[in-house]
């Protein structure tokens, strides 16, 4: 058994969507197309914890107001976080009388919150559901890695992770692309214990979902607009084409990563961007604009996440990672 | 809007429990109800995580085979628990190759993911889906409050976290108790930022779920042969009983909560159980005997979960709570 791919039957649509960033995200290669870019990583807060709080409570009014609807019409906000506990999401669920469900999948958050929320609509038990992900660089550096004050060298495969959070409303009315096919993911893990290589680490996951994609739904690269994952970084992007090369699947000029693709060579980002922001922000701006206009009819989004912990790291062990691969129809 | 109550149209059935805990558990008022007893909290590994997380695998395998499944059979996996980026699950999942959701919402876990794979089993895009929670106090012990090392008193109103995962196979397919309601939480914090207090923190958060899901569903405490909560305890479910009595509302003999029934009073816990594998063990256990013996004809059963972190303790922040409702029927 290998996993099944689920085909919705009523296809609920994205109504709207929100990406708030900050500075650094905002002079990247989409900053144009994000609805609100903060002046600072603190935005206003004392802390950087509370400024990625406040960035998901953001994104979650705002893309309720994008799709216009009150906070009254919403029936569930599903939402999750990298940070321990996924507390930032439960703060923001905290701020609106809204029933919440808290998911984790690391950076392929937005894609298991998209899943979920299109279940509940198609079957017909929720009528709006937000759903909504962010990730903080220097909150992600501190419980991940190092304190920033260290100044530690980054290296090469390092990526640096997005400061923004992302959002969508998915519901059965309204107007939007539609969600029509969900292939959840595996725990796959080839045996990197290099947090500063998280591309490296997810790829295989990307191979395994994208395989089972391709075999359940008897599809092939080419029948996609655009095939693209998470934040694999230049790296993991580079691995995933191997890959797939090896098993006889050529992923051609219609594949990209969000990763990869979010940051300007300028900016010194080394393998490119990642975290739970990462795929979040870059859909529901750049990604989500396309497919309003009609220049995407069908994508492949396959956000990617290394569920790594350093309760993990403590145990010596290894980066499990996994990929959730949904289908956007324009 | 206060959320909708999910009436389930196909009833996906409960057909296989399992539950398995550490000693100081199986010494308990449910002992003799638990699939499997551990002699004692390492499992046979070098770390308490490592136990937490071989736990999770036993309870997984566990539930597969009694509900007379092959692995193969399953379609998905969903599963939680209170390490930091439910790391315990992650690993658990990686040992079978089944598809994963991992969904977070501390001592209310159990319940979110019985929700989400019933959900996904009444729309028919699951046919059999694995739900599995646990905890270990040693681990929750040094990631949540003090190292066991330092041996901190613990204060009246503290809980105990239960070692023990419990897991549950959802199918249409097969016999079993029904899922035929769902209520999902809000998150609720009236100010205790008492990490000793869960029951303080949580009763609200169940006041809150049990008010929503009455108005809904237009029943009333005598409508349930048992009305369950998680892990409020002693402290917290009397607090509940005090809460629902101003609203007019009189929780009776049928009420009762896991974490002040599960240890006996010799075993000095104080306020008594608590953790995600307090109600999973209590639920995977003796509860499902009960609705299988037709005890029980219709339970409400409602986990509780306090969504604490480390990382909110130091925003200086208070503790937000949820709770989720769910409606058996034999």
């Amino acid at each position: 058994m290998e996993g099944v791919t689920i085909k919705l039957k009523k296809q609920p649509k994205i109504i709207g969507s929100y990406a708030i960033v900050g500075p650094k995200e905002g002079q990247g290669n989409f900053g144009t197309y994000f609805d609100y870019v903060m002046k600072n990583d603190f935005f206003g807060e004392d802390t950087f914890e509370k400024a990625e709080r406040k960035m998901m409570e953001n994104a979650i009014v705002g893309v309720i107001q994008k799709a216009k609807l009150q906070t009254s019409d919403i029936d569930l906000l599903i939402s999750g976080d990298l940070l321990n506990q996924i507390i930032s999401s439960s703060y923001a669920a905290r701020a609106f009388k809204i029933p919440f469900l808290g998911v984790y999948g690391a950076c392929s958050t937005m894609a298991e919150s998209i899943a979920v929320a299109s279940i509940l609509v198609d079957a017909g038990f929720c009528k709006n559901v937000v759903c909504c992900t962010g990730s903080h660089f220097s909150t992600a550096e501190r419980q991940y890695r190092f304190p920033l004050e260290l100044g530690n060298q980054r290296p090469p495969t390092s990526q640096w992770t997005v400061t923004g959070a992302g959002s969508s409303v998915i519901s059965l009315e309204g107007e939007g692309p539609k969600v029509t096919e969900i292939t959840f993911g595996r725990v796959i893990d080839w045996g990197i214990n290099d947090v500063n290589n998280m591309g490296g680490a997810m790829a295989p996951a990307a191979r395994d979902t994208m395989l089972r994609h391709f075999k359940n739904t008897k599809t092939k690269p080419e029948d996609y607009d655009l095939i693209l994952t998470g934040d694999l970084g230049k790296l993991g992007s580079e691995i995933l084409i191997d890959l797939m090369e090896d098993e006889g699947i050529k992923l051609g000029t219609n594949y990209g990563d969000c990763g990869q693709m979010y940051f300007k060579r300028k900016q010194q980002t080394l393998c490119g961007a990642s975290g739970a922001g990462c795929c979040a922000t870059v859909f529901n701006s750049y990604i989500m604009k396309k497919l309003k206009e009609q220049q995407y009819k069908k994508i492949l989004f396959m956000p990617t996440g290394a569920l790594l912990s350093t309760t993990s790291t403590q145990q010596g062990d290894t980066i499990p990672c996994t990929c959730h691969a949904i289908v956007i129809e324009a």
